[in-house]
C-alpha cells in the first residue's frame, strides 16, 4: 500500500474541535488506501506557554531542559489525535520521537535530524493497519538519551524527513493557507496561488521571508526528493483543494522567469563610517560577528575620495542587531572606524525564479522600475535564481506590488 | 555520600514561585551532604486539564494514549525544576520514567512499578554531583516501550520506590500538611501530629480514608523498609519541621493502643431483603460484583425468624454504587431476593493501632461509647490492628470526636 505523511500545525490542532477536523482529513486518506503517518504540532499557544515558563524559571536556561519542557506540547496533541482517530473507528497510536526513534544531533533547541528508523512504524502499518500519530518538532539525542527539539517550525522538517524514511508517495503540509502564493496576498490582492514550485525556488522563498514553510524542511524535501504539498486544513475534509506542489524542476512544464516575490522585515542595516582602508579590515569586522553566530547578509563597501578610508554597510537579522552593535563597539580599536550608524526600518524585497538562470537582465529591469517609483535601493544581492534589494521599510508594499506586476505575476 | 529522595506534589509546584521554593528545600539537603533525587508531580490543575482533554477527545479513551497525554504534566515540572536548580548554581537534570528507566506493568492508567534501574542516576550522582529531578507518576512498559502512569497519587509511589532502588537513607514526602495527624484536624481541633507511625498503621489509615499518602506508596515503603517522612513544603526552607516519620514498629518506643481515627465518606450500603436462605446464595451475590471489580467491604447477614429467608447488608465504594445496584437487579432471578435497599449517606469510621494486637476489648469500649452518644452502628469489621464501624453520615464528626477522646488522643 502507498504511504502518505500528513502534517498539521498548531492552529490546525488548537482545540478538540479542530483535532476532530484533522481526524476527518486523515480518515479520507486512509479510506483512499494510504498507510498514513500524521505529524502534529503543539496546540496553538501551548509552546509559547511552555517557553514562557522556561524563561520565568531562569533567564539563561539549559537547552536540554528547555527541550524536555517544550517537547511535551506535541506529546499531548499526538495522544489526543490518536484517541479521536480511535473514536472514529481507525486503529491509531501515538509515537514520541524517542519511541520511533528519530535521532537528532545534540544541538538542543535547534537540533538536526540525523537518522530515522522507519521500521517500527512500518511494522505497525503492515501488521495492525494503524495510523501513526507522531509528535513533531522533536527527536532523541541517542548518545545521551535526551529529548531534543528541532527549533520553531521543526514539525515541517519532522514530516518531510519521515516521508523520506517511510518511502512515502508524498508529504502533505496542512497550514492555515491553501498553498504557496506568488507573494503575500495581504499585500497584493492579485497574488496567485502557484500549482507547482520547484524545491530550489521554495528554498529561496522560505529563506527570503515567505513564512509558509520552514527552510530546513524544504532542504530535506529536496535532498530526499519528497513531493510535498502545502494545503489548507480548513478546507472541507470531504473535498479539499490540492494546494501547491513543491517538486523537482523537471516536473514543472511551463517555467516562469520569476515565480514569486518575497520580503523580509527581519533585517537591520549597519554602516561603519571612515573605516581605515587597510588589508584585513573586513576580517576584523566580520570574524567577530561570525564567531557570535550572527549571519551577515548584504555587504557594500564604498571607497571614499581620499582613498585612505572606506564606508562599509551590511545587514544582519533584526534580532541580532543590538548584539552586533555591541560587538562592533567592543572591537572598535581593532577595526578603527569613525562612527557606527544603524537602522532597523529597512526591508529586503526579493524576486525568485529558476528562469533567471537562462534570462539575462531580469534584475536590471527591477532596478529601473523601482527607481521610477522613487524607491531608493540601498543594497543589492543576487544569486543564480534570485535577487534581493534592501530599501526603506515604508516602501515595502509599493516595491512588492511593483515587482509583482513587472514580472507578470498579477492574476489575469 | 548518603542519598535522599524528596517528593513534591502538585500544590507545591503550582507555579514558578513555588518551584523556586522547592528548589530551596532541595538546596538545603544538598548543602547538608546528600545526593538528592527529587520526584515531582504536575503543576496543580494541569493533570485535570489533560484528563479533561482526553475525555473531550472520546468518552472511552485508549489508556495508553491517555498515559501519553497525562504524563506530559510531570515532564514539564521536572524540566522547570532542573532549570531553577541550575539557576541556583546546583548541577541538575530531569529524568523521565523511560530514561531511568522505571519499568512498569502494562496496566495503563493504573500501572505498578516492576523494576527501577538506579544505575544511571547513581552514575550522575557520583560523576557529576547532579540533583536528579524525576517526573513522578510514570514509567515505561518495557515490552511495548510505551509510557504508563501509576494512577492518581502515583508520585508518592514513584518516590518511595526510587528511594528503595537508590538505597536512600530516607524518603521525604512534601505535602500541604506538616505530617500525619491522629485524625482530621478540620474535625477535631485537638488532633495531634504524630512524630512516628508504623508502616502497618499508616497503611490502614490510608486505606480507611486518611488522604495524606497513597496506599500503594505505603506498601512499597513497608516492603523496602524505607523510612518515609510526611512534611510540609510550605515550611521555611531554612528551618523546616521534621514532620511525621513512617517506619517499622520496632522504631517506635512508646506504643499507643490506638494511634489514629480515620473516616471515609466514600461508602454506600446495599441491603437485600428476604434473600432465599440456601447454599450458594452468597456466591450468587458477590461473584458478579467481584467480576465487575467492585470491592465489597463490610458484610452482615441477619437470619429472619422463619429461617427460610435472610437479609444481607454490605458496603461498596460510593463510586461503584449505581453499577452494583444495576448488577444485582440484573441477577435478581438467580439471587432471589424480595427487595433491594440502598443508602449513600453512610460513613465508615475506623480506629487504628498496632497496640490492639495485645489489648483485648479495645473495640468493645468504642461500641459502648458510640451507643452512649446515640449513634447507631450498622456494621462492624475488625482486623488485627483496626476496627471500623458503619454509621449514618450525619454522625461523622460526633463519632470521630468521641473515639478520639476515648482513646486518649486529644492534645493535652
Amino acid at each position: 500500500m502507498p504511504r502518505l505523511v500528513m502534517k498539521f500545525g498548531g492552529t490546525s490542532v488548537a482545540d478538540l474541535e479542530r483535532i476532530r477536523n484533522v481526524a476527518r482529513h486523515v480518515k479520507r486518506e486512509v479510506d483512499a488506501g494510504y498507510q498514513v503517518a500524521v505529524v502534529v504540532s503543539a496546540m496553538a499557544g501551548k509552546t509559547n506557554e511552555l517557553v514562557g515558563w522556561c524563561r520565568e524559571a531562569s533567564t539563561i536556561h539549559d537547552a536540554r531542559e528547555y527541550d524536555a519542557v517544550v517537547a511535551s506540547g506535541e506529546q499531548v496533541t499526538s495522544g489526543l489525535l490518536a484517541i479521536v482517530l480511535q473514536g472514529m473507528g481507525l486503529p491509531a497510536r501515538s509515537w514520541q520521537g524517542w519511541q520511533i526513534p528519530i535521532e537528532t544531533s545534540g544541538a538542543h533547541g535547534a537540533a538536526r535530524i540525523e537518522a530515522i528508523d522507519g521500521a517500527r512504524i512500518a511494522k505497525h502499518f503492515d501488521e495492525r493497519n494503524e495510523v501513526a500519530v507522531i509528535a513533531g518538532f522533536q527527536g532523541v539525542h541517542a548518545p545521551t538519551g535526551r529529548i531534543a527539539t528541532l527549533g520553531r517550525g521543526g514539525s515541517d522538517t519532522s514530516a518531510v524527513a519521515l516521508a523520506g524514511a517511510l518511502g512515502a508517495e508524498r508529504c502533505d503540509i496542512y497550514t492555515d493557507v491553501d498553498g504557496v502564493y506568488t507573494t503575500d496576498p495581504r499585500i497584493v490582492a492579485k497574488a496567485r496561488r502557484l500549482d507547482r514550485v520547484s524545491y530550489e525556488e521554495m528554498l529561496e522563498m522560505a529563506s527570503l521571508g515567505a513564512k509558509v514553510l520552514q527552510v530546513r524542511s524544504v532542504e530535506v524535501a529536496m535532498v530526499h526528493n519528497v513531493p510535498t504539498y502545502v494545503r489548507s486544513s480548513f478546507d472541507d475534509p470531504a473535498a479539499p483543494n490540492p494546494g501547491t506542489l513543491i517538486c523537482g524542476e523537471e516536473e514543472i512544464v511551463e517555467q516562469q522567469t520569476v515565480t514569486g516575490i518575497a520580503y523580509s522585515r527581519d533585517e537591520a542595516q549597519i554602516t561603519l563610517r571612515r573605516v581605515a582602508d587597510k588589508p584585513g579590515v573586513a576580517a576584523s569586522i566580520f570574524v567577530p560577528l561570525a564567531e557570535a553566530n550572527i549571519n551577515v547578509d548584504m555587504i557594500i563597501q564604498v571607497v571614499s575620495r581620499d582613498s585612505s578610508t572606506t564606508d562599509i554597510t551590511f545587514t544582519v537579522p533584526a534580532g541580532d542587531y543590538e548584539r552586533a552593535k555591541g560587538l562592533l563597539e567592543e572591537h572598535r580599536s581593532v577595526i578603527e572606524y569613525e562612527s557606527l550608524q544603524g537602522e532597523t526600518d529597512v526591508v529586503k524585497v526579493s524576486a525568485i525564479g529558476v528562469g533567471m538562470r537562462s534570462h539575462a537582465g531580469v534584475a536590471a529591469k527591477a532596478f529601473k522600475a523601482l527607481s521610477d517609483k522613487g524607491i531608493n535601493i540601498r543594497a543589492i544581492t543576487t544569486s543564480e535564481i534570485k535577487f534581493s534589494v534592501l530599501i526603506e521599510e515604508a516602501y515595502t508594499e509599493l516595491a512588492v506590488r511593483t515587482l509583482h506586476a513587472l514580472y507578470g505575476l498579477d492574476k489575469a
